[in-house]
This record gives structure tokens, sequence and C-alpha cells, in this order.
């Protein structure tokens, strides 16, 4: 059985995976001839090289040093440089074409940005201009060391939302200099976070933030966030009679919005409809004074650059600790939300993101920021999506964007003073309202009902208690699930697919035929100190259950059980201490322990416990085919296998 | 394809799986002839079908109702009340000869648990009648609902010290009646987190304590009780002349100890020394009055039944979030120990120990041990072992234990008032030092270095911080393997056997070819959000570094990547994007996706998302065999697929 053939021999060699239209023949002829595979251990490791081995796959899977491999100083400084600012690699092959594309899509996204930065910075409960600081200091930074090429970067709604909620539990306040300062506080912290999570390598802890869960979070958010704003939007009606030309001008707004959602060349018309909406209105309560008649208006908006920052972060104090917690929590929504834009795009044109450089360009970015009056900005789902249709190449549409900002900064924010709350408003809720993704939570349903649990859970944490708790159930189901995972590991019964020497679940493939005399179980996971006992008692119950049902159709008794461990890629001492109960409990059965197919690490450690030896080194076998035409002809008192 | 056949042409079809001495002619054949099998979805089952099994998978894998079905109400009632107490089921096979098995074991760890009791009641900072009380009450409840037939129950060490520790953190002065009612509150809700997590059938959640952590764990704090109670039995040289005595005792208890572990049939050595060493050192402190001349001894110990405590129990106040606190951890320790033991000698005589039941039954016993003056009980390994070896056959040996008990209470308990403390420590020592298992730890490190790492980490945790820091230490160890294991599935390039149809791991078996023009990559975990994105990354991966590899061979570049999805189990929403990702790339890299043998869920869930349409109909095939040949001729240019 475990005699290895040369491999010349191969050719005339008899398979036991060979078909052929006599069953019994077969297995007549695999008994004489022995098998041509043994099951090998992999070349022996030294315990360094595994450990290395192991350490890079987790935490460097993605070979970031591959490239300084055998370089020289200076390339390898150079090298080093563009990897940090991936600015100086793309860089050097920017042409006029790739700008003419990234101009188009900076300005587009640049006017609609200027409209939603007014309106998010109130989400926050901050004023109007730190919503345009942010969007011009953090586009700039990101441009330089980000990796995507079509992320658009500011302020967003939920984090705004997020942001703002958290902090007004902190500071009831939030018009006192306190609650700017602890905002500062908690973007600096939010970089942090990031810088951290990426330099540590630990970019893969946001994937616990589940696709389902983040659906259902932005959905209830955009919710909450569009009736706060529709409670402001119709409260204004009572007062004034400018209302008739906000609410058309909002329907004209919602009507070109979705018509550029059916027509995706009309995508420029969503885009630039928020700042017209804004011309429009606030030279209509200019002309009209209708601020005086009961509209309410910005009326605080202050001109010129980003004041410096840095010394109003606490570093100390009371709000140290809560700057850091608010600071943990929205610097990772917001890395969620930038890393999940990142890859959608990335994927759409085959490039690749590197989340873990991400995450250092996204949190340098928040540090930078918190120093020069922005908040916690990050990649845009909007302006993003409009980034990419308006054509961009390169980050430089960001740059171009930040270069637009500083302009209106300079120049035209004093007029922004007259737009009226309610066009705020509706240009928050048309923004927030592209969140909910009905579509995406009917795939939900179709596909996996667990992950629509997932998002009907954050969505009703959200809309029913509060953004925190919403993201809390949302984290909760979805470790759930992957407690589930690592505790209740699949198992399935094999059976033969007449004419062929391959064997399937029996469930999926009702025409696999069990073998008399045997069972074959497969187990479908890694076996651990979590589903160890569970995969041991699991594979004792098909026993059992199928010995009741053989002995009622007078099938020969079950002399030999297969444990089929292809899918078995690791296992540890508890997984050895199962087996070794696995091996007691079949002894007093009087039944014979086979295996089939153990993976490399598997039968390393097989060895290395000396189980190999319980089990008896005759009874591991490479395919689950050789295992049964091995013992098949004994137990089954010649029965047909196929019958 | 996708063609189906009728079974009785299979005899005649000649598959691809077949050896031929001539791999050209085998895929001319290949080519030629259809596939007998396409992959089948199973038959569709309704939401609440679907739900249901994956309930009942989840929190009835061992099926605890079958046996209610089909039977009458009466005969319902009997099996119910079995089901509780299992006393009413095995009872009645109960005969003199299990009779006798029982008296003697039960006998024999009465006399080891009498000292141990006192001694570990010391542990927990109470007065020693505590300990005795404990094991009097907790055994006879146990012996009713208990279904492990070896287990012998009662105060342990480790749950002792654990306890003291705790309360004596949140109650300096241990002699205070507060101290006392905290621990009799921490004991109640002990027995309730047992109990809750029992009957809400989250029995599998102690198993994320894993066999190494608690190795390392019991070994940390075996040894800082030992440190301990060496100080104690030191420091009593300098006084008295009577530690000759004791220390010739002790060296006698521990050679009778060794003596013991060498021979298995002595046993009895061990079991009774600790009691003959009592009551040989109680007498000649009597007889000499040597604690006049300063050898320490218990002095204080109440004669007496347990009296009630129901009254004592914190249910409102200061203490009783402190109360409920301790009890959960303790209480889940105390499970941890109690279920590794039932296991163990379980695994032993081959029946099955419900593990949910079984937590029910030791929270029942918790309970109602707080009501009468007890401290948390469990199973104790010392005991259970003695108990076992001494041949007992039922609970009944713990019911024995418990009338021993009972007999001293009530008459010989004040005679323990001579006990020298240094006698208690050593029979401490001798008891802890048992619960070190060096062998395990070497077999850790033999077997998994990460088990070995999480063994080390409980170990130090304990031994230099605390008992809690050692648990919180083994519990993340053990979930960070939980992380990588969900995060960082694995994935093999496969490769085929020469002679065979067989697709293996390359780097298991350095004889595997790869096809040209072909990769194969066998993806080893389900696919799940928290993997997903990485199992992408890296089949892309593994895609540039071969196509670098073939680049420089000569070899055809690769045209089609074939992913090996046997191991697959279930795929989510995420996992679908993340293929549709794949799909996205690979087409911009002019590589055709193959898929073999996605499993029953995964194919359900590819035709739900119309994933089966993007990656077309006929690329999805039952083995790796089928794909190889169906698409092998043409990418590869005619070469052999065995060179």
């Amino acid at each position: 059985m475990s005699q290895v053939f040369s491999d010349g021999a191969v050719a005339r060699a008899m398979d036991t995976e060979e078909i052929n239209s006599n069953p019994t023949s077969r297995r007549h002829g695999a008994d004489v001839l022995p098998h041509i595979h043994k099951v090998s251990s992999p070349p022996k490791q030294t315990l360094f090289q595994d450990f290395k081995h192991n350490f890079n796959e987790t935490f460097f899977s993605d070979d970031p040093f591959g490239k300084f491999k055998d370089q020289k100083g200076s390339r390898k400084f150079v090298l080093g440089l563009q990897s940090v600012f991936p600015i100086f690699d793309w860089g050097r092959g920017y042409n006029l074409k790739s700008f003419k594309g990234d101009l188009i899509s900076g300005l587009t996204i640049a006017s609609l940005c200027i409209p939603q930065d007014i309106a998010y910075a109130k989400l926050a409960h901050l004023d109007p201009q730190y919503g345009l600081y942010t969007s011009f200091i953090a586009p700039l930074v990101y441009a330089f060391m980000g990796s995507s090429r079509d992320i658009a970067i500011g302020p967003v709604a939920v984090v705004s939302l997020l942001l703002g909620t958290l902090l007004s539990d902190e500071i009831k306040d939030t018009k006192s200099h306190e609650y700017l300062r602890l905002a500062f506080t908690a973007t600096f912290f939010a970089g942090i976070t990031q810088m951290a999570l990426g330099l540590l390598r630990l970019g893969f802890l946001i994937d616990f933030l589940s696709h389902a869960a983040i659906v259902g979070f932005m959905g209830g958010a955009a919710i909450t966030i569009a009736l706060q704003q529709l409670k402001g939007l119709l409260g204004i009606k009572n007062f004034t009679t400018k209302t008739d030309i906000i609410s058309v001008m909002r329907s004209v707004f919602s009507v070109a919005h979705h018509g550029a959602k059916k027509k995706k060349n009309l995508f420029w018309v969503a885009a630039i409809s928020p700042m017209i909406c804004v011309i429009v209105s606030t030279f209509c309560v200019y002309i009209t004074r209708a601020d005086k008649k009961g509209v309410a208006i910005v009326r605080h908006i202050k001109k010129g650059v980003n004041p410096a920052s840095a010394s109003e972060i606490y570093f100390s104090g009371n709000y140290l600790s809560a700057g850091i917690r608010i600071g943990l929590i929205s610097g990772m929504v917001a890395l969620t939300e930038a890393v999940a834009i990142g890859r959608t795009f990335a994927a759409m044109k085959d490039y690749s993101i590197d989340g873990n450089r991400e995450m250092v360009a996204l949190g340098t970015m928040n540090v930078i920021g918190s120093m020069t009056s922005c908040y916690v900005a990050t990649g845009s789902f909007s302006r993003s999506a409009v980034n990419y249709m308006a054509g961009c190449k390169t980050a430089v549409s960001n740059i171009v964007m930040s270069f637009v900002l500083l302009l209106t900064l300079l120049v035209i924010t004093p007029l922004f003073k007259y737009t009226p709350n309610a066009v705020l408003a509706s240009i928050i809720i048309a923004a927030v309202l592209n969140l909910i993704d009905i579509k995406a939570a009917i795939l939900l349903w179709k596909i996996d009902k667990f992950d629509f649990l997932a998002c009907m859970g954050a969505f009703f944490g959200v809309i029913f208690k509060s953004v925190e708790i919403g993201l809390l159930i949302a984290v909760a189901i979805s470790f759930a699930k992957i407690l589930l995972q690592v505790t209740r590991p699949r198992t399935a019964v094999l059976g033969k697919l007449p004419g062929t020497a391959v064997y399937r679940n029996v469930l999926q493939y009702p025409k696999a035929a069990q073998i008399p005399g045997m069972l074959i179980v497969r187990v479908d996971s890694a076996i651990y100190f979590s589903n160890s006992n569970y995969i041991k008692d699991r594979i004792l119950k098909w026993l059992t259950d199928e010995e009741i049902l053989r002995t009622s159709s007078e099938y020969p008794s079950i002399q030999y059980l297969i444990v089929e461990m292809s899918p078995v890629t690791d296992i540890d001492t508890s997984g050895i201490h199962a087996f070794e109960d696995l091996l007691k409990s079949l002894k007093k059965r009087d039944v014979q322990l086979l295996v089939a197919n153990p993976g490399p690490i598997v039968i390393e450690k097989f060895h290395a416990s000396k189980l190999t030896g319980l089990i008896g080194e005759d009874k591991i076998f490479l395919t689950v085919g050789d295992a049964v035409s091995t013992f098949g002809g004994k137990g089954a008192g010649g029965k047909s296998a196929d019958s």
C-alpha cells in the first residue's frame, strides 16, 4: 500500500481510480496491484522557516517588500519613497491626456463637494467652513500617499453624523470651543488608529465588518439623516412663501438626479445640480432678502484658508479618553468606507489596492487634517462614483478639487452666507438616499439569510437606537457568524458516483451510492479546539444513524469508517486528541478507521503525535477510492460497490 | 458538458477520470465523449426547513429530543424525567456488583477528599468546614442529574484559588461576614451561569478555552499554589522541632505518591496516604501539644451539617455586580474542568456525555450549593482519576462519598482542630503538582507551535501576573488563533499525480505535475466576509507568481484558472462579490475561470446570485479532471499534460 513506485513504472501500473465497465474485476485488480502513490509529507521545514512562512502569510500576504529584493541601495531608496508616496511612481508616466480626464473629473467633484461639505459639517454640528477646510487639505495629502485612482476624498455623511452624535454625547454645547477642540482630538486619534492598523499590518481587522453589516448600517444611517433633515425641510414651510421656489428646486434637483441615475452619461446633471441649486437659491434669497422673512440661512461662514489647529488637540485632561474613543470608532468606520470604495473601483479597472498602505495614507491624512482645522475625512461613495464616471485617471483629480476648494475658501465663501438651510437639507437627503441600497439588501436575502439578518440588525439598530448601537449589532452578528463557522463546520456523507471513481456528497448527488460495509464521511474544515469535539461527535452520530438505517435494510453492518480529510488543512492538539477519542470509541464498536488524503500539515502532525501508529500506516490512503478498493472487498461480503 | 446521461449509459461511457498509458489518446477521448455527471444542486428546501436544519445543527446537534419522537404521553414523561435525572435511567439496571465497585471507590475518594476539602477551603480564604460542606451536598445533587459515571465532585484547587483571589480583591477582610456572603453570591451566580449555558445550549462556548490554554493555565495555577503553600510549609521550620515528623511524613507521602504513579494498582496508596498523614500528624500534635510550641494548626472548625445560606446571598446592593462577575468567571472555569474530565473518561469507557445537560446538572448543583453553605464545586482531576481506578461504576460512588462526609461532619470534624497546617500545605502541593502536565506541554510543542504559545502565555500569565490575567491571555490567544483561521485560510496549487487522475498539492507531492496553460488552485475554507478579499488576492497572486515562473521556462502562458472548490462548503454575499471581482480581474488578464466541484450550498448561491451566468454554466465541472480534459487540449498547444 505505502510502497513507492518509480515514475517509470507509472504507465503500466493499473490504478484504482480507473473506471471499468465491470466493477467486480476492478476490485480484484486493485487487490492484486498496489497503489502508485502514498500519502507523502512535505519537505521538512525548520521551525524558523515554518514560523516565517506563517507570519508572512498572515501579515505580509501581499509581499510588500518583494520588489526591494536584489536592488541597490539608491534604488531601494527610490522604491521606498515610491512605496510611501505612490505619486512618485505613477507621476513619472503622467501625461496631458490623463490630466484632461483628471481636470474635468476634478472640477465636477469640486462642484459636488462644495455644497455637500457645507451640509455635512452641519451634521457634525460644526461651522460650515470646516467642511470646506476638510475638502482642501485631506485630498491633497491623499493624492501623494494613496494608491486608489478613483476615490474622492472629503467629509462624508455617515461619518459626519457619527462624529456629531458621539461628540455631542460628550459635550452638549456644540457651539462651545471645547466641542471644536474635541472634534480635532477625535480626528487626530482617528488618524492615529488608521495609521496604526496599517503600520501593524492589521488591516484585515476591518474585514470583520461584513459587507452585509455595512449595507444595513449605511441604510439605517441614511434614513436617520434624511428624517432629521426632512424635519428641518418641512419645518420651514409655515414661515415663508419662499418655500415654493425651494420645493420646486428640490423637485427639479431630484428629477435631474433620477434622470442621471437612469442614463449613465447624464451623471454630470446629478453632479452639478446641487451646485446650481445652491447658486440659484442663494441668489434668490440674496435678492429677495427672504432670510428676513424667516428663511433660515447659513448665516455664519468664515472666509480664508484653514487656520492651524495642532494646539487645539487635547493631549491631556478629561477629554483625552473621550477623544481617543470617538477617534477609534469614527476612524474604523471611515476606514471601512474608504477601503470598500477603493476595492470596488480597483476591481473595475483591475489595479491592486494595498489595504495596509491605504490605511497609512488615510491615517496620515487625518492626522495632518486634525492639525489644520479639518475633521475626519474619508472616501465618499457618491463623489467617487462621479469621479469615476467623469473619467478620472489618477489622484490628480483630487488635487484639482483641492485647488478649486482653495479658491472657494479665498474668494467666494462669504457668498454662501445666504444659502438657505433647506437647500442644504435637500442636498443631504439626495446624497444619503444613494446610500440606501435596496437591491443589495434583496440580493442578501436571496443569497444568504444570515447576511440579511446582519444587515437588518444593523439597519434597525441605527434607526431605532443609535449609530453606535447599530454598529455594535452589526459587529456582533458578524462575529456570531464567525463563531458558527469555527464551532460548527460541515460534514458530509459521501457516495460513489456510478461509473466513476468520484466520491461526492450523497445529499447533493442522490445518485451517489454508498459502499456496503463502509461509511465515508468528509470533514469540511480545519480541526481546531473550537470544533474538534463537535466533529468527533458528529462523525459518531453519522455512524450511529447509518447503522440504524442499514440494519433495517439488511445491508452488511458498517466495518470501516473512511474519513475523507482533503478539506482538513490543519489540525491542532485538540484535534489530535479528538481523533484519539474517536479511535477509542470506534474500537468499542468494532469499526476500523481509514483516513483518506490528509494534507501536508495534517500528516506531519499525525506523525509528530504518533497518531499514525495508532491508526496504522496502512490505513492512510491517497484517495477514498484507494481505501475502498483495498478494504471494500473484504468487509462487504463480495457485494458490488455500485449497487 | 452539462448534459445528463441516464444511469444505464454509465457502463459504456468512457470517463476522464480513467487512467491510460497514453496521455494523448486520453485527452482526445475526453474531448469526444461527454462527461457523465454534472454538478447538481441539492433538492430545494424551503426557507423554514433550511433554517430549522441549521438551527438544529448548531444548538441541537446531539439530537436530545430524538428519543421523544413517536412516544406516548406517559412514556414521554418518564423519558423527560430520565433526561433531567439520569439516575432514574441507569438506576433501574443497578445491581449489587456495581454497588461493590461504587462502595470501594466512594470510600477511597472520601478519604482523599476530606483532607483536600479542608486544605482547599483555605485557598479560598474560607473556614475549613465549608470545604467539607461542599463535598457533602454537591456530589449528592450531581449524582441525580449528571451523566458522567466517573467524575468525582467537590471543591478543587484551581477554582478555590481563583475564587479566593477574586473575592479578596473585592473584600480585603477575608474573615468578615461580607466575604462569606460574597462567596455564596458568587457560587450562586456561577451555578446560574452554568445552568444558563446549558439551557440555552451554548455549551460550545466553553470550547473556546482550548486544551492548550487549559494545560498552561492549570500548570501556572498549580505552581502559584505550590509556591504559596511552600512558604507556609518552610516558614514553620524555625519555630518547632515537630517539623521533623512532618517533613518525614511529607517525604513518606510523596514517596507513596510516586510509587502509586508508577504502578497503577498502587493508586490507593496515593489515595489514602493524605488521610493517613492527617490522622497521624493530628494525633502527634494532640499528644505532644505541639501547637503550644508554635506548630500552626487548623484550630477553628465547626461541627454539624451545612447551615442554610439562601438568605446570605446578595441579591441587591454593592456586592451584587461583583458577585455576578466573580460567579461568571469561576463558573466558566469550573465548567471547563468538569467537562474536560467528563469527556476524558467518557471516551475511555465509550459512553456519551451530553455537554449541555451536564452544564445544567453542574449549575443546579452550585445553585443548591450556594443555599446550603457550599462554595463552587466541580469535577476534580485527581479524585476522578482515583475514582476511575478504584473501579467506580456509576455516580453512586459520589453518593457514598457524600455519606462519608455526612458522618464526618456529624462526628469527627472537631478532631481536625489539631491537624497541622503544614500537612494540609503538603497535601495541596502534592495534589496540584499533578496538574502540571509537562508531557502535554512537550506534545503541544511537537504538534502545534501556536498551541504551545497559548499554553506558555497562560502559564506565565498566571505565574507572573494573576489567575485572571492568565485566563485572559489564554482566551485572547485562543481567539487570535480563530481569527487567523477565519481571515487567512489556506490555498494550494494542485498538480496531477503521474499515472492517475488525482490532483494534489504540489508542495506535498513534488511529483504532481502542473498542466501547461492552466493553473489549478484549491481554496481550503468556506468563503466568508472575513476572508473573501484575502482569498481573491491570494488566487491572483498565485496566478501572477506562476506566470512569472512560466514565462522564464518557455511554457505556454496561463489561459485557464481552475478553482477547485471541494473544501468550500459555504459562501456568503461577500464571497460572491469577491468572485465577481476575481472574474473582472481575470478578464483583464485574458484568463478564463473554471470552477471544479462546488458543493451544494455554493452552487445554490451561485445560481441565486446569477454568478453561474457570469462564469458560464459550461465552465463549472464535477472534477478538476473534467475541467482539464475539456479545456486542457486547447490552451496547452497539444503539450502533454503529464510532462
